[in-house]
């Protein structure tokens, strides 16, 4: 249907996530920079995306490093994760990724470099292969939470466009929709980069899937007025404690969805999950450039010099939290305990 | 500095609000319609400033009746008002305008065709230069609520732009910032049609007082983050009992307001109450044309065909409102005795 990541063994195909819903453009990627650039420009984005597109452009790079020792080639590989690594600093799937190829190599105690830079490429193709078998998962598991004729609110986009493929958020929808469950998804169309309006819509109808798109100004009104079963949004990171960062305007969906009584599920492979990071204010929020509130497109939409805050994420505390729905199943309260569990048996079966 | 509405005897001039804040540019009316077409496009927009627009616009269209009795008089000014009054169902204060005017010419029982049309332009502009004195009245009693240093959070425009002039919301904000507070605005950007970033910073902007614009999505964010210390938005309707129909979004902030212990007001002359409507529910609610969601400018950015929900309003219910801010002072619950009361000693001061 449409591959938003795809791997040609001597580039990386991404999909123009800044074209779309208008043209479907791909950009070729023979180098770091060019990748590094597109995740800059959102050209490729979505936490789990970010995730899989790192591994690779570090595979890509790491054809051309010099050095012929291990020591040297660790070093200078971890040149390029830090090249990667600081284009974006809120999503946690970008270091996830890049330690988990960097510690499969670092075990391979005895592999030459040439051999290196092949592991390197499998172990990033792998991270590709189980984020879109983690997200089917994901799926599975979600589903089970959507009633028939179920209306599911969300926000930004967390479809194939932000994942390997599939999608997480979008993926329950999906998945509940496969399933043979009427589903109506109101998409919030997610200022300021319009992701909801112009990649989750486009997905949505690609999908075939029953949808209404709205402002983001209009969620609490349209859970009064017209109600909804459900919010599930993606994350971008998630805390020890359950705190899970997102798409600026998920904190306030998750306080309207409160008001409302309406169950808010976050959806995201375990990867989104950071131990490291105890609690949603340890979770670094990138701040983008006035340009995107200030303007859409070349157009302008306030006046000149106008003092902006443009967060590109927010936090829901866990307490506003039904579940998080994982790979491995729906993670409940209490979150610190049962996520500790959760990455437990994970890390478990990476080690058998 | 700026004047959105002035009567200049043989036309109206209405500075085309759609243009802002690239262009100042001034549409001449010289009939009715092309009043009416300024409304629909919402080139002039704002509650009480559609009241004002609307009595000076049947005045400049009266002059052509040519019924020559009253009663033929009564019959064509009827339907030069509901010519109006079809352009926004929402906004009570046209409604409010026109019934005025009628009212006074009725009452002048034995007047002439001819002296009706002069007394009818009388009223218009009386109704004119009072929502400019309420206004400030408004910022008077308004300006007692806000402390020094003060954050205050809004929505849409409700200044100059939105009135006869100075502002409802906006004229609290300006007048104590007149009144030498150091107070700070968070200007949402208000979608769909952006008045947040394109009007209310515009203003802010002219008359220099300090503000942060954010998008809608990031309100409750601020509020947890930064901090405020006030919610002030303005009404295109108040019902008997409190409920106060606003610009779309500010359902959701009244929520956001609550959940961080902010007070929330509205400030509204009081010919934005309507005593006839007795709660939210029975207030019409404007849905517009998908297009303002799909589209910004000719930008186009959401697929082709996509169903959209657009109300350009959303009801605040009485409970979360900590006051209502009018020329008469600040009402306070409980609502429906207490607006009775104010309307009650409005109607002594009319006929007295």
């Amino acid at each position: 249907m449409y591959q938003p990541i795809a791997w040609k063994e001597d580039h990386i195909l991404l999909l123009d996530q800044t074209k779309l819903p208008e043209q479907e453009v791909y950009i070729e990627c023979r180098d770091l920079e060019t990748v590094a650039d597109a995740i800059r420009r959102l050209a490729v984005r979505g936490a789990p995306a970010l995730g899989v597109v790192a591994a690779l452009a570090v595979a890509l790079e790491a054809r051309i490093i010099t050095g012929k020792t291990r020591d040297e080639f660790f070093h200078e590989l971890q040149k390029l994760c830090d090249r990667i690594l600081e284009t974006r600093p809120t999503a946690v799937n970008m270091k996830w990724a890049l330690h988990r190829v960097t510690e499969k190599l670092q075990s391979a105690d005895t592999a030459q470099v040439k051999n290196l830079k092949k592991m390197l490429e499998q172990e990033a193709l792998a991270i590709f292969h189980e984020d879109i078998e983690a997200n089917q998962k994901i799926g599975i598991h979600g589903r089970e939470i959507v009633p028939d004729q179920a209306t599911i609110m969300t926000i930004c986009n967390t479809g194939s466009l932000a994942t390997a493929g599939y999608g997480t958020a979008f993926g329950v929808i999906r998945a509940a929709a496969e399933a043979g469950k009427k589903v109506l998804a109101v998409s919030c169309e997610t200022r300021p980069l319009l992701q909801g309006s112009r990649l989750t819509a486009w997905e949505l109808q690609k999908n075939n899937i029953p949808f209404v798109l709205i402002t983001d100004s209009m969620a609490g009104y349209y859970m009064k007025k017209k109600g909804a079963d459900l919010v599930i949004i993606g994350a971008d990171r998630i805390a020890a404690n359950g705190d899970s960062a997102n798409k600026i305007g998920s904190y306030s969906l998750a306080i309207l969805a409160h008001q409302h009584n309406i169950p808010f599920y976050v959806a995201a492979p375990t990867s989104t999950i950071d131990p490291d990071t105890q609690q949603g204010d340890d979770i670094p929020i990138e701040e983008r450039k006035p340009e995107e509130i200030t303007h859409i497109g070349n157009q302008r939409i306030a006046p000149d010099g106008v003092a902006v805050w443009n967060p590109a994420f927010d936090v829901v505390p866990f307490a506003y939290i039904a579940g998080i729905i994982t790979e491995k199943g729906i993670i409940k309260p209490p979150y610190k305990k049962n996520i500790r569990k959760a990455l437990g048996e994970n890390r478990q079966e990476t080690t058998d």
